[in-house]
């Protein structure tokens, strides 16, 4: 295919360093989709005879129904699925395939067929990610009033509600699905007509064929649009950031399933057992879900490595683009439906939350606060009498609340009895009422928010 | 600071590994900034009273005075900007100080003074890229009509001009800025308010400081509120991008100026000599702004595999969020204006230029496209045809224009005189003219919009 | 420096980009040694005269003690360590300073001073890692018959003792200290002589001063030599692999001193309190390390990426190879120091360890291998037996070695009374006494290796 | 598998994201010959008997020549390739097959198993290396005179010889081996017997199953020994750092292939051409090189941060070990084939280089060192006069060497006649004959010996 000037033919280890068809293949449908739009307008714009067209669209889609049935043949010798795709067109229809590349190069048919492809998977991220939020926003709503212990530092904080604490990985899947969608918008241009690096000459008319693939504008510059792998990019840092935050759902799952925890059981249906401790009821899926984020990450360093320092415009480098976006594809959407399915069928222990909660001093805060709002005190010199609280009631190995009041007293006279109202952890959960905090009612508030952004019906 | 609690006071290594004030104090004005917008909302809401928020806030302009003038004290005791203000403070204003901390803690302020600091390096971004991008367009306003050799693997591919090629960068940087755009948007609500991380029962409004401090609005779940790096990575991750599209552009720079391209003399001001080899004059600007793009790529990677596995709600894993974030935010600007240097002030050496691209064979997909268009052969043939011409050229040791007509009849019949025309580096240029190409008009229109977008005004 | 070349001085944005005086200023006393070593052997070949030598090594003293006692100045005309040095020197003997830098380049300069810096950070971590496994192994001795439940995937799994678990670490350590060690011999080759890149024609002598400076000999080539920076990379990726396991420990710490656990009550000097919660006692330094790996293998990273596709031989982008190895080496050194002290001052719980192991039927690989060994049942066979009995232990809320023999017999009769001694987490643990096990003995013998191998007199 | 305490089966989700036999079927090889040297040692020990052991080692060759035919088969409902090696030999020789697992847990057997075949891995990078430095020493020997550019900077800098430079890659290479061969030695202990994670009660023979497997001794912490991936991130490191030197080769071949260099003329046989640009013949083996990279070193920071922060012992997570080696490994073999190739058969045009070597005053620090060495200069007012010299050659537009010597003298008196001697490409690079100088009879001692180190005869 490289013309009459070449001596010599590639060596061994040449064809299989250079061919791309072993991976590039997933790209078919965006090829033949590409390739038809291009002889389309070829015909349309009088730069073939509409005959001429007409008979590659119709290889076009022979080739098409061949690759859905038998699958994409892998020939190294025809490099990559461009090559394949024109070499089996030429063998159905003739020489007239070869009037298809006219006025355009392997450079923008692989950029406009990649960004199709990468289209695809951030609207499949986007639709895996709604139907996770609607997990999460579903156990919310049955758990808006549960209550366990809010970690900070994994120490027992305050007391938080379940609910409120699925909602926090709603919001942080709403930023993912929002980094998604400013990506797909900045991707959506078209880089068909750039040819090899500078336009052509052929009166194309790249408008036509950018909207006929549902682009919003061709790109705007041709030596850009064949060097630019931005959306490449954008997705895998997008796919990195999601990775991140089921990273961390995965491994509270980890932590709450561990016996000392108890605050999750897993449904056996994502879980694994061993193959010698008979006992075992292992976390695997949230575990991969961790390490693939790893992996996930892997493939956006990738890129980011491989197209530093490149000059202008095209070079060979670029083609290594793909591997680790197809891998970072792949890991991502099993991640989100391993989530998916975790969240919506694991049994929340409330029981062992709200006992956990009622240990560890959790509602020292609100004592530190009663007596900033009763007593009038300052709020650093609250927490100091709080802290004399709690070092009494450590060493009396007794809860906040099971102090007498004269012991209280004696630590700060100003505090009255009232002060155990403050200090049960339903009590302190419903006192959090302010705009995102963890009171039940501003839970149950963003939840239905959340249904309705979601077009979820019902409750 | 932390109460009554402790029997033993932190060891040395503590101190030292606990420590963030070092690099912290950076946010001192984001700090004091959202200390005013808390005290003038707890005095709003009758929280603390009117009389102790003014004197709150006027200690903290003194406090901010004092910065002003002699720097922020770093005392490793009081561990970071928000307790190095508040003691402050309180030897300013005495124990009404201690109201400040009133529903609030160091998570969430911390998470809203960082924010402040982010947004304001994406804004500086977007104005430092802003500069280059006019940068970009006057020099390629000027060259528009300048013929280069364009490249594709760093081989001379087809006649492209330079203004074109310095618009690819115009695109780039567009693309940049549309996501430092996007970032900024999705960091643009405000944490305060969400206190440790369960919200608090004290009756705040956090749409107030939310608004004083210029955020949209108050983030929507104060767990998430105070785990949240996103609006950081998102930042770093921007700026991984930019640096990489730095690093081609300096690539291109550093090879421009070696002898052999010799199509560049860069600026006096923005290169060094040698100190043993005197006849030197390197291009280290550059070079620096290509290394910094490991650097800037390094600080993603740190603060993605930091933030990975990390359980709800803060951990202190997260205080390594600051020195990734100022380091990108430092080598980043530096960068972008040592571009936007080398850009305005670089001598191109046009004549070097067009002597290039009149070698190697630039112009051959020129023939082939004329065999297209004017023999009717398709595209496939018309390359292979072409292939021979050129083996024909390099044999003779001549320009592909400079073979006699019959030779190349000898290769192909249909080939007649016109084609001479076509094989010309300005007849080549001139002749891609499709939307986005590389002919001078098409440039020129592409210089003028964006001249428009960058407000830039004249010729 | 530059010579009269040039017309123009740095712009403020190159004086800036290019200074590197405000860090290497870390390497003065490796510069000051690597210039003796330099002038010193210069003097002896006769390069330059005796008295010309010593009155340069007498400078080079007199700066150093300047250095000493007031820092190093950071004047950012004069942009590294190395000019700084020879310019105050100088100032203090005249033109003679001149001399110095003959025979040598920046280069080479820089590579051997850099080297030099990194094999004592190379060495630095050695001692820490040292003094970390001792504690360890001093931990490990105490508790070498400690039971507590072994996790895998974070599920009780079969019982081990705290020594074996700590004796873990011990491993990795050793594995880091052979990494470092690795990485030190292959440092360990002196580039100095090598000029600019070409070596040069002044007859030195580069074993006399690869010798003076505690190398093993000079590097074979002088391209290389100043291209190279494999030494600041493998040191990066021992700190990498090194910051790794500390997160490991660190995780592990941080799990055990949550509530829930509550397997350690960490030393109060290496845990901070909260400005909010007056009850916490978060496990700050713990967090900080497992942190601090983020930065660590961002510097890798940093260094990678900057170091991808340079031609030979010095560019400019090398200089960004000292932030990433300065930050590394403070981060590890902390984090090393960190871990000590939490592994040598931290209290566990050992009733709470041996509690949890008791739970979650830790034993039942003892159970299938019972019947493997008494039965001689194949081990498939075994472990689904055993599997019933764990289901039915579930069912009746009990533990395995509660269960009678009845119902045990039900399951498989050829169960009999002697598999109670089997079912005890003592039994279990003693049991497992193969080479590398965890029975206490086996852990007692390892632990005197180590004692042993890490010079550690008594017991 | 895992026994009868699983009510209900894996979901689709869960046996996709949990299937790990897509990718370590490639472990079969190891997996049969650890299983034999286990099921010997067991046999041998009594702990199966003699028959039992000759049936299951029968059985293990049979499933081996199966999958040597036909390839391992993928049923995700086994999971991985140890339990489809299981349920195969179950089916050959019934439940006796269920004896193999006596003692021993996948989580020693996937830990035995990938060590053996990243040993593997790390011999045949030793020996593609080995051939890759033939490539290298063979082209050096025949170019020890041949004079090129030395650049710094990509700016000509002084004459080097193309020997000297291919050789810097040999010790580029040396260094790379040196590394694989520290993790081979660091690799090379057997975890076989570590069991689940506490070692195992069954009187095993680990010195004999690791002796029998070509390890150094048995792993010292049963804990470690599962949970240890060390072997996996050397692997990764070592292979990152060789293909960073194989990008900057690569690089370099880029650079001297682009028209303006013109230094090499690459093998057809490792190019390719251009689909729509007859003339094109790219060097896109090297691209390629250069682009992998990338991906190596996503893969070594995929591993890293999948192990960030795992607790002991082996957690699923570890699974996502493999596809990064694997990935890797295979470039990482090409990457070093194509670079053999392309040293060998690249032809060197040592005409364009010396013409290129004669430009750019390459020989200014010549005749700074003239300066010093015959006029007694120090060095630094000899460069200053050096920087005159090459303005006025500049202004003049010749070579420093065509400068008459009453100009020379101009600018320094001290200058005379002598000095044109030392300003040619040849006396300049014959005068750095300093140990590891770029001098031609310097060169070919480092060739001889590097020669001989490679076990390469004759000349």
């Amino acid at each position: 295919m490289w013309g009459g000037r070449f001596a010599e033919g590639p060596s061994a280890i040449m064809r299989e360093i250079n061919a791309s068809i072993p991976f590039d293949k997933a790209l078919w449908r965006q090829d033949i989709a590409a390739s038809k739009a291009h002889v389309a307008m070829l015909g349309a714009q009088g730069i073939v005879s509409a005959e001429d067209a007409a008979t590659i669209a119709e290889g076009l889609d022979k080739v098409a129904a061949e690759y859905e049935r038998d699958g994409v043949p892998e020939n190294w010798d025809l490099e990559d699925i461009h090559m394949t795709t024109e070499a089996r067109l030429a063998e159905m229809v003739g020489p007239v395939a070869g009037r298809l590349h006219t006025a355009r190069s392997r450079n923008d048919q692989v950029a406009t067929d990649f960004r199709l492809w990468v289209r695809d998977a951030m609207d499949q991220a986007d639709e895996g990610l709604a139907a996770l939020q609607r997990s999460l926003v579903t156990r919310a709503g049955e758990h808006s009033a549960s209550i366990m212990p809010g970690f900070t530092h994994l120490q027992t904080a305050q007391p938080v509600t379940l609910g409120h604490h699925l909602m926090a990985y709603y919001e942080m899947l709403r930023r993912d699905r929002s980094r998604f969608a400013d990506a797909r918008s900045r991707l959506n241009e078209c880089p068909l007509g750039s040819a090899a690096l500078a336009g052509t000459g052929f009166p194309i008319d790249r408008a036509t064929t950018a909207q006929a693939l549902g682009f919003e504008r061709p790109t705007a510059n041709s030596l850009d649009a064949v060097s630019d792998r931005d959306f490449a990019l954008d997705y895998l840092m997008a796919a990195s950031q999601c990775a991140l935050h089921l990273s961390r759902l995965a491994e509270e799952f980890i932590v709450w399933a561990s016996q000392p925890f108890g605050f999750v059981r897993l449904p056996d249906s994502l879980s694994t057992g061993s193959s010698i401790m008979p006992q075992k009821k292992n976390p695997d899926a949230a575990e991969l879900v961790r390490g693939h984020t790893g992996r996930v990450i892997g493939c956006a360093t990738a890129l980011m490595v491989t197209m530093k320092g490149l000059p202008l415009a095209y070079s060979k480098d670029m083609q290594d683009d793909k591997p680790p976006v197809f891998e970072a594809a792949g890991l991502l959407a099993l991640s989100i439906a391993a989530m998916t399915g975790m969240v919506a069928e694991s049994e929340f222990r409330t029981d062992r939350m709200r006992q956990a909660a009622e240990l560890g001093y959790a509602t020292a805060t609100d004592l530190a606060d009663w007596l900033v709002r009763e007593a009038d005190i300052p709020f650093r010199e609250a927490h100091h009498i709080t802290g004399a609280a709690v070092k009494r009631a450590e060493a009396d190995g007794v809860a906040l609340d099971q102090l007498p009041l004269d012991v209280l007293q004696a630590i700060d006279s100003r505090i009255d009895d009232r002060v155990y109202k403050a200090l049960s952890v339903d009590a302190s959960v419903a006192s959090r009422a302010s705009y995102g905090g963890t009171a039940p009612k501003e839970v149950e508030r963003r939840v239905t928010e959340a249904r309705q952004a979601l077009g979820m019906t019902g409750r």
